[in-house]
């Protein structure tokens, strides 16, 4: 941990020593040569490294251990270093880019709910055709038990965590900056929902980092590599989402893009990948089912099993529900009931006029209470008559 | 001619009967052997032929020749058979379902214009995106000298025929029924302005053939024949746009998809076949210029000298225009003056509110006349006082 706090994200020097030497020995290494360097004394640092042992060791000297901890306490915060329990191992896959250790808010055991995780990434300047796309299929990846990953921003990312938080499902958001700051503050909301309902936030920077724009960057091989299979929904030519593909490919994760009007700019990145071979066109979450399970290989009970712990997680706060909650909730079981077959969300945004993230919000809410469900095919409500 | 008019298009015996003896001597064949077969005297006809020998005879007994002659006449229509100066030797990748003859009407050195052709095919039940894309690319590569080959259908045919009509660039129909009527009939005056400006309407059938379902698969196999490469701008999964596109495939063209909306029913073709990997991607016409010429081999100066030819046709015919194009053309005339850089297709229709469609034909009608013309990037009017 005191490591990550001296270090910049994927800082492969440290990240080698650490690996090589082990936290500790590394940790204690640190002290005494940083030392040394610093007084001028004989030391045994190689040339290549002593810019950078400076640097860590003023960092280190200025740590200010037990304030770190009641940070981290205070906002229900916990570490996870390599071989822990809940340690993602997916993330080991990075090498000599891996994290050394992850703060963690929310589902403390990160490598059981990423079992199963699709990351699903794009503009934050999306489009409602874009918010649209990532809800509905990050509903029905995390409705079979798939966990859907991001990086907790606005536009797609938002859409993609609401979509899986709609239906009960894990999801789990990694930030760029320290995980004592929810980021943006706009999404403060949501991003305590998904820690309070089975997911987790997570981030690689101590309490008080803030999201510089390297570490945004750094931050996406993360999300690729907690994914096994990353999704762009809406991207750029040149934008976040597009280095967090590249990432991806080069992790060898499958790269499923979705495509769009040939006329919207955010539609363009993904068109791109796609023309060049890099990413799969993927037009529904099936697609995407199919980018991770080729051969169908997680049986159904892996799914049942981690959905039926997020469930439980989701089921027991019952708090009475705000008056806008309860007017929506009415509004939407009306136009369910209006239909027999299952109902999209497109279709629901346009009989309610909620938007498509409300609607989500309040079908997850209904399905959490036991009256509507997802069929295969639409939402439906659940005949308790029968 | 006259075996086109007594067999089915495509018919795979009938073409190596007169592929193997010529048509003089193969019709001569029938003559003499349909009418022992029928009289029950001997004959050469082996037994996996003589049902389509009888069928073959009984045709050709009914024809009225001098009354098809005349019927070919009066619609300016003639016939062109392989070895013509004007064949499209394109064609001859059918290889046994080449056609035994066509029929033209409009510019009958049809292997000139259609030496450097893309085929733009797709739904009829075309959305407003579709009919845009399909315009809007067609303007651009016809204005780059590449004819449009398509089906004269409603829907993307129309709209791919009109945006090279819109430059007064080449564009090519291919009929399902006889020559000698335009159809459907609601498209009558489009592939007349086809025939007036330097293109061609073209079918396998004589006067009087109707235009049934199967011919209108079999008249599919022309236009993927025809073009350099085959795009497809939207489809559903299952329609004729997609057996033009296998028909592309198995001719080893090209074969490009116009991506879209997941929402659209008439955008899941083109996924399916960009899933597939049967298709490429392209979201503008220059992806498709790259299909035709992956390595640029077509110098410019064939390029002009196809326009030439072509808009010297065109410049000819200037009548007075109907007072609703007079008034169309002082709408757009505005939106051209609004605005100092080139205007594309979508912002005319914005700006004017007319149909696409509408738009194209007044560009063009504004280009013929010299008033506007298309800068790589959009329409713009010139400037006379310069």
């Amino acid at each position: 941990m005191s490591w990550a706090m001296v270090t910049e994200p994927g800082e492969i020097r440290a990240i080698a020593l650490v690996q090589q030497l082990g936290a500790m020995d590394s940790w204690e290494w640190l002290r005494e040569q940083g030392h040394r360097l610093e007084s001028g004394g004989n030391h045994h640092v190689p040339a290549s490294l002593r810019r950078s042992v400076k640097r860590w060791y003023e960092h280190a000297r200025t740590i200010d251990l037990p304030g770190v901890h009641r940070a981290i306490e205070s906002v229900g915060a916990r570490t996870l270093v390599p071989g822990d329990s809940g340690w993602p191992v997916k993330l080991d896959d990075l090498a000599d880019e891996a994290p050394l250790c992850l703060w963690v808010r929310g589902n403390p055991d990160l490598g059981a709910v990423s079992r199963s995780a699709v990351a699903i990434v794009g503009a934050r300047a999306a489009t409602a055709y874009g918010v649209g796309r990532a809800g509905e299929m990050s509903a029905d990846l995390a409705s079979q038990g798939i966990a859907v990953v991001s990086g907790g921003a606005f536009g797609i990312d938002a859409a993609a965590h609401r979509g899986a938080l709609g239906v009960g499902g894990p999801t789990i958001a990694f930030l760029a900056g320290g995980i004592d700051q929810f980021y943006p503050r706009a999404n403060a909301a949501m991003l305590a929902a998904i820690c309070e309902r089975g997911g987790a936030v997570v981030s690689e920077l101590g309490p008080g980092a803030q999201p510089l724009r390297s570490r945004f960057l750094k931050r996406n091989r993360l999300i690729a590599a907690l994914g096994d299979a990353t999704v762009v929904v809406e991207a750029g030519l040149r934008s976040g989402a597009m280095s967090t593909a590249r990432q991806a490919s080069s992790l060898v994760r499958p790269l499923g893009a979705v495509p769009g009007p040939v006329t919207s700019r955010v539609s363009a990145g993904c068109h791109e990948l796609i023309r060049s071979g890099m990413a799969v066109l993927v037009s529904r979450a099936q697609h995407i089912v199919e980018l991770v399970r080729p051969f169908g290989d997680l049986a159904a009970s892996d799914a049942d099993i981690v959905m039926a712990g997020v469930q439980g997680e989701l089921r027991e706060p019952q708090e009475s529900a705000p008056t806008w909650l309860t007017d929506a909730m009415d509004v939407v079981r009306s136009a369910l009931r209006a239909r027999r077959r299952g109902v999209s969300i497109d279709e629901i945004v346009e009989v309610t006029g909620l938007a498509t993230n409300t609607s989500l919000a309040v079908l997850g809410e209904l399905e959490a209470r036991g009256e509507a469900t997802w069929r295969g095919r639409g939402w439906e409500l659940i005949d308790s008559s029968r």
